[in-house]
């Protein structure tokens, strides 16, 4: 799920308190549920191959505090969102370098372990990259992949529409050079680029109205925001008629009302050397 | 997930002992995640509503030793395969009853629990079935209803013939007046049908080919065999080509091969009067 996706200050911004409260409740909720199993030794190399701004480094920073990461991305307008945003949580342990994963600035053997959350689906070349990491973990070094996966959200009430528009994302992230249903294949993904020991784990996010701050978060905030960001492209690209994506979006938003219930998947890899 | 569609003789007869074994390991595992969260206090009475061939009723017989278990189907055929499968095992906690959700032969608040398991897929109405059951259940009694959603299923490579296979799936059993879909509905419905404290868990089964015996026994000799028996009907009904329908079908398998993946999602909910 890519970040800039993820519940921003855009979102939060003219919600009230009590809706806020909602964001970071679930935000924490799913920060446990992906990430919660991952915590680096004191004194260990960590290299964070695509921090985007950060999102996902504080909170891996938060989980291993003895651990000396090293966040890089290509982009370095978001390198230095991210560098913000650690330092506003008062985090000491992340240095942050600009580099391409396919061309990184380190030494072979570098690294106790490599942490890569929500990039691979955004790249041409996944298993290149997974790849060209390799050589940069320590004999018996670990790799840690999370990924989500858009093709294994359904929900209740099922709508057509819904389907066709979740559909418009996937084939746009295609379109685009990514792959929005990547999670599912991290096995094969991981294996082929020269692992071993490749565990994969599925994190479910299941949200019924039992769950009404993940509901508003997540269902709605996180997961619909998202393929509703599309919209002016599937316009532009007539995948979709206004109406039906209209609808397929409503019937979206209505799945974390009262009765409604939602489900997505993310998966996890992790892997030696 | 219908019962007659589970590894049953009909699948083994003619496969090697290592290849009973692995259907016996993976249907020991599925056991464990569908079930093994479910265990009725020593002396409760337990209604098993819709026991089929008593698949499932060996399993809870035995997580439950101490519990009497009332196991019922409308089927008076599939009640008696069922009474011979639990007798084969040597369970003496099981008393088997012929009759019919929607008028069954019992007194108001005659028992502590009630378990449904891949029951009210197969109904026109079920929440009419869940409303039923509920003056059955003495005063803070539970209710225990476990249902699989064919649409959850996603798989790794994807392939349309072998989405749209199992959607003739999903077709057929909505022709028939059931729902293949249910799971995912299980919390609205389970609340509307008058329960309280309605908790529903999803358990994703999650197979890649570090698991070979649930790729052989689950994604190809379960789901795949199970779509794949339908597939007369949708020759009669020219749902799809039989081309297509072929090329479905061994898109499925192949997803059991080397590196292929395949998810699907049961749902648990417990609920109480």
């Amino acid at each position: 799920m890519p970040e800039k996706h993820l519940p921003s200050t855009s979102y939060v911004h003219g919600y009230s308190d009590r809706e806020s409260e909602r964001l970071a409740d679930q935000a924490q909720t799913l920060a446990n549920l992906l990430h919660d199993d991952t915590n680096f030794p004191r004194g260990s190399q960590v290299l964070e191959a695509g921090c985007g701004i950060g999102a996902q480094t504080v909170i891996l920073a938060r989980n291993s505090p003895g651990a000396h990461i090293t966040s890089i991305d290509i982009s370095a307008d978001s390198l230095k969102r991210a560098e913000e945003n650690v330092r506003k949580e008062g985090i000491t342990n992340v240095m942050f370098r600009h580099g391409d994963i396919f061309s990184l600035p380190f030494e072979k053997e570098q690294f106790d372990h490599i942490f890569v959350c929500f990039v691979l689906e955004h790249l041409a070349d996944p298993r290149g990259a997974l790849e060209h990491l390799r050589p940069l973990l320590k004999k018996d070094g670990t790799i840690t992949v999370i990924e989500g996966d858009h093709g294994s959200a359904f929900f209740y009430p099922e709508n057509d529409d819904a389907g066709r528009a979740v559909q418009c994302l996937v084939d746009l992230q295609r379109e685009a050079g990514g792959n929005a249903l990547i999670g599912r294949e991290l096995y094969p993904l991981v294996s082929s680029a020269g692992y071993r020991d490749v565990h994969v784990s599925p994190r479910i996010v299941y949200v019924d109205s039992s769950r009404p701050r993940l509901a508003e978060g997540f269902t709605k905030l996180t997961f619909t925001a998202m393929v509703e960001g599309v919209g002016p492209e599937v316009e532009r690209q007539g995948l979709m008629t206004r109406d039906a994506w209209a609808r397929g979006i409503a019937a979206l938003y209505r799945t974390g009302e009262h009765d409604g219930v939602f489900c997505y998947t993310f998966f996890k890899a992790t892997a030696r050397k």
